[in-house]
């Protein structure tokens, strides 16, 4: 199989995140946090490890800052509910994920007012003047994403990250797509709150997702339950990063996310990002040349652009198309991606369209083979 | 080591759980649900399995009506934020984990009313009718533990569902302790909203839960997100499972939790539960004999208690014996267990108490080393 879905989740996971979580179910058996004895506190160390590798990778102040989540979408979650509330106005982008998009949605009938700034491909001024002009008294947050999840396209997050600052506006940044591609410094750009997916770019297990903040205190919680922290306490604990993880984590999970950030820091996030850059550039460079092909965007550069590609053959439905790559073997992503903004963006919210995500692991020839196959498709 | 922290974990983790969790990150490395290749096809087919393998263990209505979690906190908060509004009111017990009152708590900071009722424990008509007296005219949800996961007291749930259906009130069970232990059944009891772990006694890895209901569409959302269904609407899809599955689930932990669960129909739910109870009484009545040690307790008749004890060594801190026993290779727990309600129900906020719960992989020698040991510490 070729696997192009790398958007979705990253496919094949390194030798050593397989053995880190497999070995977190045999080693790691108990409880982290919860217990005095020994399994306990070797689990516990295990999970802190990995804050601390998260930590350090993303430079967030320390690894108290890094709370794991069920996936990127509940980090989110917790950031737009913990912070928005009736009569605040939030500041979003025309491109998001339905994990932005649906919270802000149910936000906005609680009370919430949106606007969704334009955003201009290949130009980042005109992009954060129209995040500027949408700044309003009431604006308590800017939520944006940091690539779009269907066409790569790059927002200038810190850019947006200053904007917010100059009027004293927190920014969270959904880094679902960048994380372990696109650099992403907390410290340099004093991006507030990092939602961040396990399962792609940092290799890591499905279940996996981070929320890195040092402001996680402010934040009120959506989930309160056990944390084993201030056990006789009705409250939920103020600090991170028991505050937003009630409940037993998902050890194993976590054990295979320390063992991908590891993999990610080891091969080099620059290194990894030229690697699928210059793969999707081929790819955008044969699609260019066949006239029956679709394309969006302009030419993918590094500079405004992450590594996915999005396009479709003639008018062709996006699933038809996917249906054939499979029957090649080949694993694409087709229909909307959960992103119908981003589709109303460049008009595909009917035909959809093919998403092309390589990874670190994809070869020059699995592009080879599926530009043949797509010269196939009538 | 002898592990008898199986009420927060249980471990080892039968092999067949290790495989499948090894084997979905291997073979199941797709996004399941999401795509239409076949690798996301296979992993959307083993998430299903796992639905109907707890579908058909609890006997709920259908697979769609089984939702995964995190964790059972998680699950809970799910019912409890869902159903709950201002000025409604909510009937608890006094024997509950933070995962209900904390929730619970934080509810009643916006206008929810909550009453916990009194269990006495041996004598279900009277905890049956301490429920009725706290039943108003404006109650909306009776939530309480299946099985208190301090002092393994059972709360008869299959009356308690009945006199809320008398009174139109639907209930929701905190099933942490004791799914895959006491039977559930959701067909004969009419429990609306089971609340699980899957790393408990239905031998899951750590970081799945579910939420079992036949009335999923109606719980507003806490988090919404990409489902992979509906992905044009602004709105959470309405039907279940979707609707509580926000983000990409835990697919390697939901296999292993497949997998755990099939372990548990194998074995049989009531022949573990026999094997563990028969570990407990020994255990109760070793420990009866000693005179430094303090019971809370009855003896823990099959009826009235799930496989779960504490206790203390005399007036001791219980972290300090705890302690001792780990540095003799057994694993407890100790402190407040994440339920100050039970521990305040038999006085022991301050000195918390030592929890020992066995699993199906417990031997009696290893019971009686800890008698041993005990018999040590002054």
């Amino acid at each position: 199989m070729i696997y192009l879905d790398n958007a979705a989740t990253t496919y094949p996971k390194p030798n050593s995140v397989r053995s880190a979580t497999a070995l977190a179910l045999r080693k790691y058996g108990a409880n982290p946090g919860r217990a005095g004895h020994d399994m306990s506190i070797a689990a516990a160390e295990e999970i802190y490890r990995c804050r601390t590798a998260a930590a350090d990778f993303f430079r967030a102040p320390g690894p108290e800052c890094v709370a794991f989540t069920l996936n990127c979408t509940h980090a989110l979650n917790y950031v737009l509910k913990g912070l928005l509330k009736p009569g605040d106005h939030a500041v979003t982008s025309c491109l998001e994920h339905n994990a932005v998009s649906r919270p802000l949605h149910a936000l906005s009938e609680t009370g919430v007012e949106v606007s969704a700034a334009q955003v201009y491909p290949g130009d980042n001024d005109a992009t954060v003047d129209s995040f500027r002009r949408a700044i309003r008294s009431n604006t308590r947050l800017i939520v944006c994403t940091h690539a779009s999840n269907v066409w790569g396209i790059r927002l200038p997050v810190e850019r947006i990250a200053a904007l917010g600052h100059e009027y004293r506006i927190p920014i969270a940044v959904d880094c679902a797509q960048s994380a372990g591609v696109l650099p992403v410094d907390m410290a340099d750009s004093g991006i507030d709150y990092l939602c961040i997916a396990g399962h792609k770019g940092l290799y890591g297990p499905m279940g996996t997702g981070l929320l890195i903040t040092a402001n996680g205190s402010g934040l009120s919680t959506l989930i309160e339950g056990g944390t084993g922290t201030n056990s006789a306490r009705e409250e939920q604990p103020d600090g991170m990063p028991e505050r937003m993880e009630s409940g037993t984590q998902n050890m194993p999970g976590i054990a295979g996310l320390r063992a991908g950030i590891e993999f990610v820091k080891a091969r080099g996030a620059d290194r990894i990002f030229q690697h699928e850059m210059t793969l999707t550039r081929l790819l955008y460079e044969r699609l260019a040349g066949m006239k029956n092909i679709r394309l969006y965007t302009d030419e993918p550069t590094p500079r405004y652009f992450a590594p996915v590609l999005s396009f479709n053959v003639g008018d062709l439905p996006s699933e038809i198309v996917g249906r054939k790559l499979n029957e090649h073997g080949i694993a694409v992503r087709t229909g909307l991606h959960c992103a119908p903004a981003a589709h109303r963006f460049f008009g595909t919210l009917e035909q959809g369209a093919v998403r092309v995500c390589p990874s670190v692991f994809t070869f020059r020839q699995e592009i080879d083979r599926l530009v043949q196959v797509l010269a196939t498709i009538r």
